[in-house]
C-alpha cells in the first residue's frame, strides 16, 4: 500500500527501504533534497514539500513521521494537520513523550485526522532484521495500516514460538502490537527502554567487576583512612573478557542481542579505549523512572541505572565535593589525591 | 571418553544423558540408588560407592561432582581426594564459592589430583539446549577433559558468530571457556549470576510499571499525609502484558532467553497468580555483591537488585517499621492499614 | 501584627498558639467551629466564613492558609482571592507542590495580590521548637510578614551559631529564609524532605542491619538453591537497640534530631510492635525524585529512599512474582513458603 | 585511673588531652618521640617502648591502642601480649574489622589478658565535645575500665535525656555502651559508619538538586538522542546553597551534626571549590554492606552510598564505556564529548 515518510534519517531511510523492499510504495520527503534523492534511487517517490507529498498520496492517506522527538515532531504533525484531509492518518514513528501522544491525537481527532503513536526499536539492525513496533492509538486505523506494520516487523518466523501460543499465531507474534488509545504505543516503548538501560547497566556492571578481579595482585593503599583490602589473595584473576562475553552467548541464562552486541564491541576492542564513557539519556529512561514514581511502583534497578548514566557525565560532582567537604569538617580527612 | 558422574540430581542427570547421546562413557554414583538406576536405564555405568565408582573408571581418572554447594560437596570432595590417585581430576560442576575452590585446588595439589571448577549455566533446557561452561584450573587437566566439556556445551553453531571473529572459531565459540587458575571459573559463573539478578529485575520492574499503568483510572486517595496524584489522566491504559513480552522478543533492543522465558510464563498466567513473590537468592548474587564492594566496583544495579530479593522475602520489615516509627514521633502520623 | 489563619488543623493549631504567645492577634477559621473555639479559648479571634475573616482583617491583609495541598488548598486561595483586595497577601504554608504556587502566585498577580509559599518544617514539636520556614515569592510581602516569621521560627538562640559567621546573624539564622520567586520555598521544602526520606532509611536500614547480627546462630537453611551463610561465627550478636540509639545521641557523627526521635520510639517499643512497617509517602519525596531526574541530578540515595517506602506497601509484589515465574521456568525453582 | 596509650596521632592525643584533663593518670608512647613529648608537655607521662610503657603502668594494667586498623594494630596488640601479664587489658579504639577482634581477644585470652574493642566516633571535634564509645568484650574489663570511658564519653548533660526514660541514666546516656562481647563494639561502630554514609550522600544528593535547579534557564542541547527538558519553566532558581543549609539547622526535621558542619563547609566555600570530589571509604561502609549482604538484610540505602563514592573515583568508568559501546552498537550513537 502508499505510505508517505517524511523524515530521511538513518531510521526513517531504513524503514522506506524495508517498506519498498516487500512491494510498499513510499512517497517520501526531507528538508534535505539529497536525502529524498538517496531514496528515489532505491525506488521511493520524491516530493518536495508537505503540500506536494499530500498530492502525491491517494485517500485515505498515511504520513509516518520519523524526525527528533519534541518541537520538530510537533512543528510536523501541526502542519501535516493542516495539508491532510478527514479519514487520513498521521503516524509517529519516533521517540516522543507519550503525553504529546494524547495531546496531538486530541488535536487531530478535531479534524478526523487519525493519529497513532509508533514506538520502533531494532536500531540500525532493524532493516535487516525487522523492527519491534508498539503501537498506540485507535483500533481501525491500526488496522487499516496492517500491511505496513506487517512489513515492518520481523515477522512470525523470526523466532521461535513461544510454549503455550494457540496454532494461530497472534498479532504480537508478528513483532508489532496495538497496545491500546493514544499514547499507549510510545507509553510501552518508553518502559522497553528503561528496561533497557537496567540490563545494559547489568552487564556493564558484571563485566567492570571482572575486570577487576586482578586488584588483590596490585599493591593497596592503607592509611589511616583507608582500611587494607581484606582478602588480596581472592582477587588475583586477569580474566579474558571479550572470551567471556563469547562464552556466555551460548547456552547460558543471560544471553541475550545486548550480550551478542557486547561480544562484538569487545572483539573490536577488548578495553573500549574508543570510548571515554560519557553516556548519553535520550528521554524515555527518565520517562520511565517519572512513571514508576507516580505509579507508586518500585523500580530501583531502573531508577539506578539512569542516575548512573547521570554520574558517568559528572552531574554527580557537586554531590561529591559535598561528601569531601564534610569529611574534612569531621574528620580533618584531606581529600586524595587522583 | 570415560567421566565419573556423582550427584544425580537435575543437573547431574541431564548432563549424562548429554554426555551418553554424545557418545562418551559415564560412571555414575548419587546416594539414591533409583537414581543411579534410572541413569543405567539411560545407557549409563551404575556404582555403588565412591570407591566402586574409582574401581570402574581408568586412571587418571576424572569424576564431575554435581551436590549441592558448601558441606556436601566438600565431604564429596574430601572423600574423592582418598580413593583416587595421583594424575585424577576431579571436577566440581555446583555453584561453589569460588574461595573454596582456591582451597580446594591446593589441598588437592598436594596428592598430585587436578582439581577444576566449571560453573554451569542452562538450567532445566541445558540438556537440550546445550550447557555454558565457566572453568577454573590447570591447564593441562583443562585439555585433557577437552571432549567433555565440548559434549555439554552447546557449541559453535548455536549461534550466530560475532562479527570480526577470526576464520577459526575460538574456544568460547563452543560454549566453554578456561577462565584462569583455581576458582576462576566459578567466579565468573557467580558474576553471571549476578548480572542475571540485574536483568531479571529490569523487565520485572518495567512489567510492573506496565501493569500499574491503569492507576489514573481508580480513585486516589489524598489526605493530609498523602498527595492527590498529580496526573491521572496519564495512567488510563489497560495493558496486555503477555502480548508485550512476545511483540518484544522479535526485533526490539530487549529480546532475551530470559524474555523468552517470561513470555512463556505469562502464557500460562497473565497474572502469574500461582506465585506468591517471595524470591529466593541462591549465594552467587551476595558472592557477586560482596566481590563488587571488595574491589571497589560500584555495582549499584545488581546490589540494588540483590537488596530487592531480600524486600520480596519480607526481611525489611523493621526497617519500615523504623521509618513508621520515626513519622509518628515527628509528625503524629499513623500507620495506614493495609 | 494580625494575621488570618485558615485550616487550624495540627500545623494550623499550633501556629496559632505560637504567635499568640508572641504577642500576634490571629483572627482563625475552620469549617469545624469546634477547632474555632478551641483556638479562640488560647486567645485568638474567631470567623465564621473566610468573608468573616477578611472582614475582620486590617489592610492590607495577610492570611495563612494551612490545608491539605491539592484541591483543598487551591479551593481555599481561589475563595480568599475573591474576598480579598489589591495589595493583601496570601500565605500557603501547607504542602503544595512548587508548580501549583507558580501557576497560583501568576493568577493572583492579575488582582495585584501577593502571594507566598511557606515550606514549613517541624512536626508536632514545632509549637516548642519553633518551626523552620522556607519561603517563595515576592521580595516585598516577604519583608512585611517578617515579624510573623520570625516568630513561628526558632530564632538565632535555638543553635550553636556557625563558624565563619559575621557578628550579625543573618535572616537564615533566624529560622526562615526568603529562598526566591514563587514555588522557590516549596521547592526547597520539597528537597528537604527527600533527604529526609534518605536519612530516616539510613538509620532504618542500619538499625535493621544491628537487629540481625544474631543471625548466624539459628539454623540456616542450605540446600540446592539457598547457599549456606559462609561465616555464621560473625553473625552471633544480641544487641540492645534502645540502647544503641542512646549511645549514638551524644559525640557520634550521626546524632540529629530524628535519631533522637529514633531513641524515643524505641524506649517506648524496643521491637516497634505496634507498627506494621507500611510506609506513607507524602508527595516531597516523589517530587524531589522528579525534580533530580528531569535536572538530570544522580541522587540514586534519595531515589532508593522512596523506592523502600512503595516496596514497604506490597507495590513490589507482581514484580517479585515476574522474578519466580522466571526462575521457574529457567531452573525448575519452586518458590519457598513463608 | 592509670591508662596506657599506644599511638600519639590526632585521636590518641586528643584522647589523652581529655583524660588528663579529667584527672586520669596517661602513660604515652609513640614511635615518634616528638609526638611523646608534646603530650608530656600536656602533663602525660612518655615511655619510649612498649616494654617501658608496661613498667610503668601498675597491674592490673590498661593499654588503649590508637594506630591504623589492620597490620599496624595487629603488630602492637601481637607486642603487648608479650609484655602484659594475665589480668591485664588491651583496649583497641581504632577502626578495626570487628572480625579481627575476635580472632585477638581469642589470642589474648590464652594468656589470661583482656581484649576490648571500642568503636570511637567524635572525629576532631571529640576533645571538646566528647566521644562516643561503642565496646566490645569481656563485662568484668568493661566495669574495671568505667571511669575511663566516662571521661572519654560527653556525659549525661550533652543532650536533653530521652523521653520515657528513667531517673536514673543508664549507661548509654553517658556516651558509651558495652554492647556484647568480643567485636560488638567494632560492628556497632561499622554499622555507625554505615549509617553516616546514607545520611551524608542524602544531603549531599538534596544539596546538588538544589544547585541545580536554575538548570531551565539555560538552553538544553535537543537532537535526535537526547530529548528536550520538558518542563523548562519549572527550573528556574537560583538558590543559596551556604543560607538554605543554615536555615535547615534550626527546627527543621532535618537538623543534625553533619548538617552543622556542612553550613560550616558552606560557608568557607559556598562552591567548595577546594575539593576535587574524590571521597575515601575507610572500610567501615563496605564492612556494614558485607554485614547486610550476609545477613539478608536489604541496605539499598546503605549500598547505594557506598558505590556512589567508588563512583566519584572513576572506578565506574569501564562499566559505563560499556554502556557506551553498546550504545554504538545497536544505535550507531557517537559519544557526546565533555
Amino acid at each position: 500500500m502508499q505510505l508517505g515518510m517524511v523524515g530521511l534519517g538513518r531510521m526513517g531511510a531504513n524503514l522506506v527501504r524495508r517498506l519498498t523492499a516487500a512491494g510498499h510504495d513510499c512517497i517520501v520527503f526531507d528538508t534535505d533534497p539529497e536525502a529524498v534523492q538517496a531514496l528515489v534511487a532505491d525506488g521511493a517517490t520524491g516530493s518536495n514539500s508537505l503540500e506536494d507529498l499530500a498530492d502525491r498520496l491517494e485517500q485515505p492517506r498515511a504520513v509516518w513521521v520519523m524526525v527528533p522527538a519534541g518541537d520538530p515532531t510537533s512543528a510536523v504533525v501541526d502542519h501535516l494537520a493542516r495539508v491532510l484531509a478527514p479519514g487520513d492518518t498521521v503516524i509517529d514513528g519516533g521517540n516522543s513523550y507519550y503525553r504529546d501522544d494524547i495531546a496531538r491525537a486530541a488535536a487531530l481527532a478535531e479534524r478526523d485526522i487519525d493519529y497513532l503513536d509508533v514506538g520502533t526499536s531494532g536500531g540500525v539492525w532493524g532493516r535487516e532484521r525487522g523492527y519491534c513496533l508498539m503501537i498506540g492509538g485507535d483500533t481501525a486505523a491500526v488496522q487499516r495500516l496492517a500491511p505496513v506494520f506487517a512489513a515492518i516487523a520481523p515477522g512470525v518466523g523470526a523466532e521461535p514460538r513461544t510454549p503455550g501460543r494457540g496454532p494461530e499465531p497472534v498479532e504480537a507474534e508478528h513483532g508489532y502490537l496495538h497496545c491500546g488509545p493514544a499514547g499507549a504505543g510510545h507509553f510501552v516503548k518508553m518502559v522497553h527502554n528503561g528496561i533497557e538501560y537496567g540490563i545494559m547497566a547489568a552487564y556493564a556492571e558484571g563485566l567492570n567487576i571482572l575486570r577487576n578481579a586482578g586488584i588483590g595482585a596490585t599493591a593497596q593503599q592503607a592509611d589511616a583512612e583507608t582500611a587494607p583490602m581484606t582478602d588480596p589473595e581472592f582477587y588475583r584473576y586477569d580474566l579474558d573478557l571479550p572470551a567471556v562475553a563469547e562464552v556466555w552467548r551460548r547456552g547460558s541464562v543471560i544471553s541475550s542481542w545486548l550480550l551478542d552486541l557486547t561480544a562484538a564491541a569487545l572483539v573490536e576492542s577488548p578495553d573500549l579505549e574508543d570510548f571515554s564513557g560519557r553516556v548519553s539519556d535520550s528521554g524515555e529512561g527518565r520517562w520511565t523512572a517519572i512513571a514508576a514514581i507516580e505509579e507508586g511502583v518500585p523500580a530501583p534497578v531502573l531508577l539506578t541505572a539512569l542516575t548512573s548514566r547521570f554520574s558517568s557525565r559528572g552531574l554527580d560532582r557537586f554531590a561529591s565535593k559535598t561528601l569531601s567537604a564534610m569529611r574534612e569538617q569531621f574528620g580533618g580527612h584531606a581529600e586524595k589525591p587522583a
